[in-house]
């Protein structure tokens, strides 16, 4: 069987490099790019690359991508910044270029997105739920973006589902005790020396919890998930937000 | 709107009562009868009961059931020792009255059945599964029958996805040490006062963990499952086995 | 060996009557006297009790202690509302009677009462450390008694070591999501249905974390400490503050 | 003031350079020679070396101790392999060269030395104790040595206690379930991708529980401990055996 031949765009970055890495370890892909700032697009077409991995940074990421579309080039992109704006630009380009898929993912790690997606699930099923992350303290952010996507999600199938507010019979509250509130659910930051990224969903019901929980200890659980979108992006034509499209949950 | 009405079965046991209590404590239902050991099961027929709880033994629940088919009452069993002979048995009457439903649950513990459900969904995707359950000292059966059916379900859907052996470099290895292997899922039991009814589904891939972890604290955390199904089964006539089916997960 | 004559104040309380079910069920006590509201004092005395389990509320505790203290009687306190006044009154009373032993413990969970001391052991050899409570959602206050006081200890033990603020590179934050700020450590309440009382205290540093959680899943948890000190009160004459002074921790 | 000499022996190991590291990187520390294998001794002594941190292998560090001691530099040491006579044969050279002090540690992490001291501390007061280790799966041996380490002592600390089996009506158990036993302490080792090292000791009475976890998320955690080893081996002549006695714990 021939190799999927894979262009990685950003691939001096971090994590460029560590996703051009991974794709020459994959038994059923060949780098055929590695491109990095400076370098030309050209070298996509020349490669005969038939998926770019995008990650590099929102000033780029959209000529980038127009040029795959254009080419007929299918993508897998990690790069942020994404508006509805932006959405739409892309959606358009992917317009005329009708077999070509592009595939933009918030979040590789697949243990985070079966995270997110049975929180989801879970949610109309129990009175309360509440959201922990605890992260390393050089991070700028809180809560972190996947744990306000989360909150999101769950307080979605909340409402969808009838459910009030949460239980609360809290009277006297220390400021901040009661953790950040996310569209009803509350969302608690931790920040500690000897951690990565984590995340905990704690659902409760009538004499029993449920408790989803992420742990990330190394940047290189995103490579699953990239490897896993390059190799379904081609067969998805058009844009797909969002890993867990690719999962095949339902 | 009138409300539902429900008969207990096995009313004077221990999980029977508190079934009895949660019926009656229930906004949209009516206990109209509470049936124990030595009562008529024509009380069910008398009190115009449409769906019965059936927490009896298993050496009543087969006459118990067969009463409720040929009356058309619905009904939601929790009582254990099911066979296929048993289950065939159970479908054979049920064909005879074709807008009856029966629930069989061997869990009715919400967060019990979502645990199976998340870890059956997410084995293809990892490495590696194991299951560490932990239960009160006075507990006779190791592992619980929980973990074994959540090992029995992750194996099948690994095997379903094509992954082979679990990575395991362990040369050296103390009796017992690496747990119980039930299809190749390694599954340790704990058993310790303080404790009574807790399990955890740790899923493993590059960099990453996903935990599903089950509390139970109280044996309160059964009923609305049991409630829940006392509400759906007479829309789902025929036999379903687990209350997962009652749950739209998918 | 004859058997130590304990009396219970409170007894008619729902943790009152545990403790003189507990009393009763220790095969080194006896119990003399079971004093609920309404009843005389005079009861210790003449059922020749030694020590007095005082679980009443603010509004007698300080009468049945000053009783106590006359007659001889040794008391363990679970009692709340202690003040620097009160115990100055208490010790006032002490003094007089040399040999009588008082213990009050703001909590008589072991679990709970080694939580806090390890975290105060280990706090000043880790850089961060953060406390997460989780309770059930009927609790007025957040955070817990316990978890604030822990969180006290943390930071006395920190600053008596010379260690500084935390590592917190946080720029961006929703309100309340790093937690309230107990002397400089943040404090996270969770408050959810299916839970008890819970606390963890997370410490970590470079490339490790240690993590001490005490789980309570019953009130029981109490009474393991009260008969604790029944036992040891009558040997340390004077007032004791904290059942971790029974516990011989070093 | 003046910065510590310091020497790291086997400097061109994994280990050993990442020793080598965090001496330069510690502002009271200065790394003033380091030597791999096939390096001259002397080096130690023409750099004024005051202590050197041993990481080698068993075959190499009784020489290289018998090195340091007779030209009274302190040691610092974490390479495996100590037996009863080779402990012997050390405390005779050093008894030879009384000022000297020699610590040798089987584990540096703070952390994990922690939880095995605080299991210790707890493990009379608990009815129940189970350990839960977990490993990335290129792990050669279960359990590991520090579980099986903190099983002995929990086992130690229950017997001084007078304490006697754990609870357990365990009569049906598929074989391995109940795990490991060490000295009557169940031990369960989990092999995992994507995880590390860590290690649960989980204690148990009525009504509650106690968890101590240790999380070891990268090899890094052992410079802390190396580092408070060579702050203080100067100052403790002798043979001390374990970093626990350099933590000033009780």
């Amino acid at each position: 069987m021939s190799k999927l031949r894979v262009a990685v765009l950003g691939a001096k970055g971090r994590i460029g490099s560590e996703a051009a890495r991974a794709v020459e370890a994959a038994d059923d892909m060949e780098l055929v790019a590695a491109v990095g700032r400076g370098d030309k697009l050209e070298a996509l077409v020349e490669s005969g690359a038939q998926v770019a991995v995008e990650l590099t940074t929102p000033a780029s990421v959209m000529g980038n991508l127009d040029f795959c579309v254009r080419h007929g080039i299918h993508a897998v992109v990690g790069t942020t910044g994404w508006t509805g704006e932006r959405l739409a630009e892309l959606g358009t380009s992917l317009a005329a270029s009708p077999g070509t898929g592009v595939l933009i993912a918030p979040n590789f790690s697949i243990g985070a997105v079966l995270t997110m997606k049975f929180s989801q699930m879970a949610a109309r099923m129990f009175e309360s739920v509440e959201i922990v992350e605890l992260h390393h303290p050089g991070k700028a952010d809180a809560p972190s973006g996947t744990a306000t996507r989360t909150a999101q999600l769950v307080a979605e199938a909340r409402a969808a589902a009838g459910l009030g507010d949460q239980p609360d019979a809290t009277r006297t509250a220390l400021e901040g005790a009661r953790g950040a509130d996310v569209d009803g659910v509350p969302v608690h930051s931790v920040r500690l020396r000897g951690l990565l990224a984590h995340q905990e969903v704690i659902l409760g019901g009538e004499g029993e919890t449920l408790t989803i929980r992420h742990d990330s200890l190394h940047h290189s659980s995103f490579m699953p998930g990239v490897l896993l979108g390059v190799r379904r992006v081609a067969s998805v034509p058009g844009l797909t937000y969002g890993l867990e499209h690719f999962l095949d949950l339902s």
